[in-house]
């Protein structure tokens, strides 16, 4: 795939103009960010539909999390098959990851590790967290003595989250390449099957990319195949098992091709499930970025720290005065803290009567904030409790490849 | 560097087309194969001089090998720097490699661990032997599992040439991956450094070829940086430790990369010693293969398979008729026996006195293949003996990480 940038986009009226969404970089053009269907369409995804979100919630006899009824989960690839598999009460397993860029995560970076955990929960199924350090070296202007440890301290604040010891495994790609010869054995296979033309058509490579970068996406593709796991799946590991991945949408290209290769390779196309971007204190329009600290709330943020910034940067779709903002309303749809709202607020109807205040000018731009704000320094500071209890001790217990516990 | 192909070609006369030399092709132009003073010259090398070898046999004091004496190793690149760390009594390393493409090992194979094993007797020096199964796997129409297999059949007959187990180390790099996480870091380390842009200069790899492909280089690369191998250098390893790498001239990109590469990274450039190629039966135009078995006297072929192929197949010098030969003699420059004899006659005199028998007619084409038959007969009978007392069990020594014993 490759995007328009220069002659095409003059002919273009800005709303034409195709989003660009890559595992480094996502640029939307409308003022509520990126077009999600449009990507859905372009990706070639399918959309969570109200009928499979029934199927799920028969199958699992509960509601689905508010991040898959609010749409922020919002495309798939096959969920249906994960669905008929966990039915015929066959294995499968959990896989996501992390890129540790730095030591502090912010709240963008929970999300799927909060739709992970529940997804575990709701399954009983094991699950895999890549920590891909090597790729922080390859694309940062950092050492890989860095890289690792930002691994280490990342996956302190994804225990917090609260997966089970005994069905979860976190790895660094740096460590577990000296641990377990299958998986590099695994990225073989996958690079052996997809040329330099493959991975500039999906990621947009460049021939001035070091080819550090051009082999990386074997690397991210891997670990979708449950024999890069043979601690982990023990003597069950005599096929492959198929795995489902929750993901921010821009990291689909990576399991587009772990999915174009796995015929060819014999093992079970990964499952996905797809999360929206989580949004930048300042607006919809990009991800949060880690190395801006004004663009987004921490995981080491202060109450007061939480407090500042909603105030002072938060993006509002209020009005210009009190007066007006009575008479017209606030346009949730702009609006960030509303947006923070819809991923934290777990209440449906608290959050349905905020969104009716809001937009009819009853609640105003202040008095969401302070809403905002309460929810975020207690999640913040919930999560910051949980964290100091996550030992290097324990973390390094996570970080053991052992075998984990299957329910089938 | 580039090769010219097309329009390039047409406006030359035949002797004055480049020769092709790569790790994967070797293409020569003229009657005697390729032009090695030319590829010096492309390649930036230096020619082993008298000079050269008469320093370096101050310093060992003794003769050189008959490879270096014969100008069969013709070409370096900064030995001077190892002569001088050695009369230093600074540690340095040697390493070399192959790709098991095949279970049969040739006789052309033998020529880089013949020298090295020169080599580690001469200077007393730890050596590492990488197989590059990955290579063979990501190049050839092969599964791991098979290129694995060679790898450790390829091992029996390098442990045959007799290198001393207290300082040899064999690796796989399939097996040694998942064993020693410095070797991945330093693939690492060495990727960020290299583009596409140089490997498909380097290489002449085109968009067409896999990831796989484009990314190894940095894994031949590798172990010339001795932080790839801690276990080897246990608490030596305070600093990285140049090494000396023998290889056949067409291995030569792979280490131009790694000296590209060495400043950036903090470590010494590796020293070089290239070989001229060892020829066909049937001429000097190209390697041997390891794929036509006709083309090459195996390491597994019976005295009878080597008197039958050397009869049948060595290309000769000779002339039509015996009265032919009688009044012009024979051109030993082309002639594949009298080649071979330069390999493995250790005999200075002897071998000077077959050139001008053969040259002035004396001697037979007939009887020189006698004497290079029996020659042969002899090297490989008793290497197939020396191979027989290589159990797999010496074999897994050979290839545990440990560590080496060094002089310094």
């Amino acid at each position: 795939m490759s995007y328009p940038i220069a002659e095409e986009v003059v002919e273009k009226t800005i709303d034409e103009v195709e989003d660009k969404v890559t595992p480094w970089e996502v640029i939307g053009h409308s003022d509520t960010g990126i077009d999600y269907d449009k990507l859905i369409r372009r990706f070639g995804s399918s959309k969570i539909s109200p009928d499979l979100i029934a199927r799920i919630e028969s199958i699992i006899k509960k509601p689905v999390h508010h991040f898959i009824r609010r749409g922020i989960f919002f495309s798939h690839r096959d969920l249906d098959f994960i669905l008929t598999a966990y039915e015929q009460k066959k294995p499968f397993f959990l896989y996501t990851g992390r890129g540790p860029s730095s030591e502090a995560m912010h709240l963008g970076h929970l999300i799927p590790f909060i739709m992970t955990k529940w997804l575990q929960d709701a399954f009983d199924v094991p699950l895999v967290i890549q920590m891909t350090d090597d790729e922080k070296f390859l694309w940062k202007d950092i050492t890989i003595e860095e890289a690792n440890k930002y691994a280490y301290e990342n996956a302190k604040d994804i225990i917090a989250c609260g997966f089970d010891l005994t069905k979860t495994f976190i790895f660094s790609d740096f460590d577990y390449m000296g641990q377990c010869p299958n998986f590099y054995r695994n990225i073989c296979r996958i690079q052996k099957c997809v040329t330099f033309n493959q991975v500039k058509g999906i990621f947009g490579f460049t021939e001035s990319d070091s080819i550090g970068k051009i082999a990386f996406p074997a690397i991210e593709a891997a670990p979708s195949l449950s024999s890069s796991f043979p601690s982990i799946f023990g003597e069950k590991l005599q096929q492959e098992y198929p795995c489902l991945i929750p993901c921010a949408i821009d990291q689909d290209p990576y399991f587009r091709m772990a999915r174009d290769v796995a015929p060819r390779l014999n093992f079970p196309k990964p499952v996905l499930i797809h999360s929206t971007f989580f949004p930048a204190l300042q607006g919809s329009k990009s991800k949060m970025s880690a190395s801006d600290s004004n663009s987004s709330i921490f995981l080491t943020d202060s109450p007061k720290d939480i407090k500042t910034k909603i105030n002072k940067y938060a993006f509002s779709g209020g009005k210009e005065s009190i007066e007006e903002h009575r008479a017209k309303g606030g346009d949730c749809a702009v609006d960030v803290s509303f947006q923070y709202l819809r991923f934290f607020m777990d209440d449906d109807e608290r959050l349905e009567q905020i969104r009716q205040d809001y937009s009819s000018g009853k609640l105003l731009t202040g008095e969401l904030k302070k809403i905002l704000i309460e929810v975020l320094q207690t999640l913040v500071s919930q999560h910051q409790e949980r964290r100091k209890e996550v030992t290097m001790d324990l973390v390094q217990q996570y970080m053991t490849p052992r075998q984990l516990h299957f329910r089938y």
